[in-house]
């Protein structure tokens, strides 16, 4: 392994554990891996010793209904590392199908390897809902995952994006990666503010990524006429949600869940220079201060936007 | 006009009155119609006079960006009989656009030609949540919207559908007309025998017609893993839903507002009798037991599926 | 293995040999096969000994591009049962990947069962088309490929269908098999009259299953304005296409190639009555008589819609 | 009228003339227009007196199924500017429905508002493909459609694109303007070069805008498995097509008309910088220069990519 980020979930079964762990200890986290081939298979031909990958965590069965048509994420024999009971990708080797090694060209470094996990979800997102050239959105959340689903839109060629937060600095940082404009939600209605920006009618998609129930009961009222939200965060608790309102919009409610068949989408798109992830990373630790990099993400969470961990001295 | 059906919201405005009514009054109700052409303009050629036709009652404004890209029911300036400010159609004349006004073939009766409409909304539903042949489905709610989206569904090649409901003679209704299975949701956990219903996966596709909010909160988790919930039901309140859950499963929940383009996709398909109207009217009443039949609709809520008001006396 | 059905193909095979095969010679033909499991893996378990299932023929590598995002039957590693180099169904015993043996319910025959895969070709092809309740469809040729075809959009709620042939006798059955109307096609403007027998408009849909030249130039011609080609058939040389024509009428040009994710839709739509096959076979042979099978194929070609092969003594 | 674009249509109908027009004599032709708004209709409420607009030159009839279903394109009654029997907009002062009269944001120019609508006909055939973020095309063709098409790739955020023509001059341009690399089609088999520039499987899409013989009848031999060939160019005659290689790759072969719903998109594209249209532009004649454009334009068709007339003086 080379490099590995830290994510929302590595932290909280950091911090709180997972009643379905206790009997698994010790356990290996992290999924947002990349790594340098050592050895492969007498039949692997895409890749070989010496090559650079990203790692697709999320193993299927490659056979159930999910998996024959192509929605193998959804595939209820996944064995997804750092998942119970796969250990996880922050450890120095790992075995890994063959097919799941995405190999990384030249241009695309070994830390941005890492990061084509974490920007899969937000290209699977805007995949999934549709979005492209002349549409509209607005993106609740300017963390990790609102700021890469925001540059996978702009990559897809939408021009015109909101980002709604609560501080001032993620706000900051999603004007300098590339949003049109940015709005505090601490006014009292952040959702007429939003549609204000778009000719009082409102952005075509919404996009969640906020996973608050503050966030997620403006979705619809905020979206346009015939619009279409999208949950990516990571919503703990029953949302209320305005069906009548929803229906008589005409308003969508889709969720997307990791990701499938992007990986190498997304790779393409950091080798072509249309998504820059370089910006998105905060904090570079080398592999033993990994306890130090936890507790900077836990207290530091508004600013930290991703902590990453160098694994190979010589990454 | 020939017929006219009653649906709820007829019976709200009789029963409730509406604050933006008041100044209207007197105000004429009604949208489920059909009528025999009495006068045409010099440039219609698609009906002539003698013709029995459906109305159509929402007219559109032909121009606007929802009109020209084919979702004209979404259309701000919607113009909506029986809705502020437009009279409806219980009445015996009416002046209505011409390419609203869908002709009935022989095989398809003035009374048929009522259900039209209440048949588009489960038509649209069933064609924007994509289910056909093979796709298996739960409808909650056994009243004329559901017991007509399983007619719909039925239409497409669906043969895999389960009705839910609390009343056991509105069950024996959706069983008389072609359910595969009914199910009481009085029990403890409605979802999970549903579920149970489809190899514990659950259906892949699951409609909202009860317009109730215990029901609704079902959907999320009664849907299988990569299904899609449809809301059509108007449901008043806010809905606790579970986004996690949503998330995980990568459920969408997709709204029906009304229907566009369906109409003589309706008419077709009771012509060539793969729907079939007529056993969803409950009593026919002349027109001027109007407010009978009214009085007949509220008390008898949950037993009477449609009541027709057959206004021209030789209709 | 119980049944197996005779193709178009194994009969080139049989008749004119395939250069390719030269050097594989003794091979086994035939692809349309349904077996009962007499041993099953250990971790098998949605079939075990006993069972009667349909065979997929279609073994894909599982791990590239196409298998990975659901269009599987165009892997360029696949291995199809009696294409070079891996035997036929045509044999008492066969070994074959268990996702691939689909499970027959005790409502499918196992001569049913046999018919499932040409089933899946006409089924994949429906499907693809997007055809549905409410579109109209011209189906040229009305052998084996073309009736499957007709029985697959029934199924999906399509009522109007115009049938078009050559020969009386195939027309007949077309009509038998519940064709709206057929048409010779020996008319002067077969488009011409097929248009007309759509309100002069042309059918919403073309499905091209003669495998002819002569019918294949008719499809441009005859679809209606925005409507769509399928092509089925497998047609030899260079079709000679009008892409002025095609492009003033925004006509799009579809192919199906085999099929993917269609058998357990296609065993569904049997068991469920809605697709009844059993007037698809013309004869049934004993398994010793396959040399005369194939002669009666070859030289009643016309007549001659499916012929079975009974393998096993007791199926 | 402010500006006008010259268009391959109105240079046949210069110089050939056009059976059909012969009795319509004097006729004004020209459907690539911009102009200022001198007057508006009572209830015009989008544009006012001095927007600049971009024309939209076809008229639908509104209430057709094409037109309700948003595929106003097709309607059978269009009338379109330019094609007999509507004057087109090579002239001072026109009369246009409101709704056709796209508003120019300050930032685009009366000239780029004349090319808004080839720009459509290129961003429609992008948008009808499905083409987005991580595909690869070929485009046949680097006259001025397939350079807009190009750009409207671009915009979608299409990376990988191959331009093949005869002309190292256009293929120059093709390369200024963006694309990834260019192959000239005097080899003696494009085809397979154009392939071995996508790793030996060709491109995702093959858009045809040379509207040549020759270049249609490689689009099959050269799109990879299972992907799409568009058709833009105007292709006289018939064209040989190999079905069978269509079929075994499941190539779908698309064809593209005009545009519908795409000037606001388009105008958004050109606004926010995505696509930049000034290098498009060849020459600029004044509106009494046109005799001399025209014979310009028919004289060094294979240099001059975008002739424009300047109708008002101030434009």
């Amino acid at each position: 392994m080379l490099y590995c980020g830290i994510c929302g979930s590595d932290m909280h079964f950091y911090k709180d554990g997972e009643p379905e762990f206790v009997n698994l200890y010790p356990f290996i986290i992290g999924h947002e891996g990349s790594g340098e081939i050592v050895a492969v298979g007498d039949r692997v031909t895409h890749v070989q010793v010496g090559d650079r990958v990203a790692i697709e965590p999320g193993i299927p069965c490659r056979v159930c209904e999910w998996c024959t048509s192509g929605r193998y994420h959804l595939c209820d024999k996944m064995v997804f590392l750092s998942a119970p009971r796969a250990n996880g990708v922050m450890r120095e080797y790992i075995s890994h199908p063959a097919d799941l090694c995405h190999k990384l060209p030249d241009t695309v470094s070994a830390m941005e390897g890492a990061l084509i996990e974490p920007l899969a979800v937000g290209m699977s997102a805007a995949a999934k809902s549709g979005i492209g050239l002349g549409h509209s959105a607005a993106i609740l959340g300017a963390g990790c995952v609102g700021l890469l689903t925001m540059l996978s839109l702009r990559a897809r060629g939408v021009t015109d994006i909101t980002v709604v937060d609560l501080f001032a600095n993620r706000l900051d940082k999603a004007n300098e990666l590339g949003a049109t404009r940015v709005i505090n939600a601490h006014g009292s209605d952040p959702a007429a503010e939003v549609r204000s920006a778009f000719r009082d009618l409102g952005p075509d998609y919404v996009f969640e990524t906020a996973g608050s129930m503050h966030a997620a009961k403006q979705t619809v009222p905020m979206v346009k006429r015939g619009g279409k939200v999208v949950i990516i965060g990571n919503i703990v608790g029953q949302i209320p949600v305005d069906f009548q309102l929803a229906t008589n919009k005409e308003v969508d409610i889709l969720t997307n869940f990791r990701y499938h068949n992007v990986h190498p989408l997304a790779i393409g798109a950091v080798a072509s220079g249309q998504i820059d992830l370089r910006n998105i990373v905060s904090r570079v630790y080398r592999f033993e201060q990994t306890p130090q990099a936890f507790e900077d993400c836990i207290e530091h969470r508004d600013t930290m936007v991703k902590a990453m961990l160098k694994i190979a001295l010589d990454a």
